[in-house]
């Protein structure tokens, strides 16, 4: 069986995340510019949003890893999005793809169609979002829309045509990649019932993902950020007297989570068995 | 005399919005875009900001309700805001406008103006704001700024030609709408010191109407908005020591209260007597 | 030796912006719009973001000063911030520009020397930033990127030619301005380590330079605001346990500090001994 990123693989990324600081550059929507931020800031990486067409594709060379998170799109952030894409692919850097929305609105499923063509390096979103950007990759058949994480899996092995790792994001959370044996499915449990009553936190989890691919190998990478999220929300929770109070406990978190917190804490399995 | 919205109408409708958590789509400022969200989650309804042209029509069919705000527009989200208010009108759905800064500043008056075309279902302000989009209504007379809520009563009167319900934001907010009986204005009190201290609080209530606007009808629906917002203030405040942590709390609280709470809490009374 | 403005002097600022409540026009990135408007209204000012090219001038005729922020600029945005500019100068009122990303981004390093015609008031950065600017400014020589805010003392005193004061925001914050005895630096010591692991907060010292300069003479001004900040923020650190909790902390002691917290704790020297 294809062996699956474990606690001390994401414990050894988190401790080079906080070695290495990555500048991420994030292109992302206005409901979650600042939480995002903080969110990078307090788990070890840097963040700037460069979003505008003019600079975006100079930034997406300067910094080490790109968000693209497609949640309030315009006409400009669209031509942006494709000139971070572009130069991020060129230079070799990883950039990650939040396809938010995708499936329900029509002008963005067709922007994230485009983006593909720059083969996203991981692709984050809820399960639904998963399914519907598969369903623009796969021509042979239409995916299904996926209600749980669990079954956008096969949408997610589709992806891995061209992306590195997929992630879907529910109460567990499903992350499909490469391993030296195949293609695997890693389960993180974990977390707080007051993540999907704040805004915002996939997209910050997105944006960590691709700090994340900044010091680890892709598959990795992503899994260490949903487990550095998972323990850091677990922790957070008896601190929070409801979702307002959850927010600052959870940041104070993201940032409190040490590597030996991932050793202990983080709940990782294959979901093949 | 016309009988106004009660403690047990409002408790009713927040039961309704807990047991169908309507989707609000919302266009608006950048200042409040995360708050407003944070705010209708906690509260018990989703929301979903989609402010470019080329999507704004497609959801306004898809959600349960709209929030216009014009707090920071440019001309790409300007004819977002028509786009979703013509398609909300032509749905059939409610959708509420939220003036900032009409009467100051001239291009957002004019805006206002052709918004008022697709008749708002609620018109939600700070009682100058109230009075200037009456002044764009009424062309037989001009319509003094008002100081406080209880001076714009003539101009939410006046509003009721293109709008159910017209509420103004003060220490003590005036509601005014129609019931079987006539027009009738409520007051609802309550509320904290801290809420005007912070930003995007108005813009949040606006949104919160919306999102009641879905499960009441108009005059009982912002009603509720109002005295959802004052009770969990209230009850946000001891916990707070000031503005910054105010906010979260203030969250918190709005996703704490349930009907007993608004049937004990609330206080509504007529504006009339 | 000229004399730099003294806690007393500061404390004397704070007392008029108290009284005062003047009003900020900024035009600010997104990611800091929400936080730097409530430092403000908890700072003592009010904040109005309108940066859209339609109303930007005509709405600072009307605001007491004006904050132009680079942080996340577009097009339209871009065209705001002349209007803006041209329009603070020609009415006689303070403007701060923050110069984000200059030196490090082409298009807005442009923007950046397109602005310094409108000579703003006072040039808020970090050191680098303050040293690109002053490289534009700056035909005979270039100037060397500077690692800490003393280093970016000479290039200050270079911007001095288009600007009234400018300050460098680093453990210790240089402020360089004229006095009635020539130019000066002053330092202001404090603030807390987690300032900067939260992001806005260089952006909301920006703005809240920019209400200052409604009520003192620059120099001072922009000196009250940075002790404002460095004062609450230590006030803050005893009530945080992470980055996330820091910031509501934060906002609650903006507000709760007062002349006589300034006069007892603000602590500046002069960085010529």
């Amino acid at each position: 069986m294809p062996t699956i990123p474990d606690p001390e693989a994401v414990a050894g990324a988190l401790a080079r995340l906080r070695e290495r600081t990555p500048l991420v550059h994030s292109l992302t929507n206005v409901v979650s510019a600042n939480v995002l931020t903080n969110a990078l800031l307090a788990a070890g990486a840097t963040n700037a949003i460069i979003d505008n067409p003019r600079e975006a594709g100079e930034f997406a060379r300067i910094a080490d890893a790109v968000l693209i998170n497609l949640g309030t799109p315009d006409d400009e952030q669209a031509r942006a999005f494709t000139a971070a894409a572009e130069s991020a692919h060129a230079a070799g850097h990883p950039w990650v793809l939040d396809p938010v929305g995708v499936g329900g609105l029509s002008w963005r499923t067709e922007l994230a169609g485009g983006l593909l063509a720059h083969r996203p390096t991981a692709i984050r979103g809820n399960p639904s979002e998963i399914a519907a950007v598969a369903g623009l990759e796969s021509t042979s058949r239409g995916v299904d829309s996926a209600s749980d994480a669990a079954e956008s899996v096969p949408a997610a092995r589709t992806l891995l045509e061209v992306s590195e790792v997929v992630s879907a994001s529910g109460p567990i959370d499903y992350i499909t990649g490469r391993t030296a044996d195949g293609i695997a499915t890693a389960r993180v449990h974990g977390g707080s019932e007051w993540l999907p009553k704040i805004t915002a936190t996939g997209c910050a989890l997105g944006a960590l993902g691709a700090a994340y691919l900044a010091v680890a190998e892709p598959f990795t990478g992503i899994v260490a950020a949903h487990a550095h999220f998972s323990v850091a929300a677990e922790f957070a929770e008896p601190h929070a007297n409801g979702p307002g109070t959850f927010v600052p406990a959870f940041l104070d978190t993201l940032a409190a989570v040490g590597p030996d917190d991932l050793r202990a804490h983080a709940r990782i399995d294959s979901a093949e068995h």
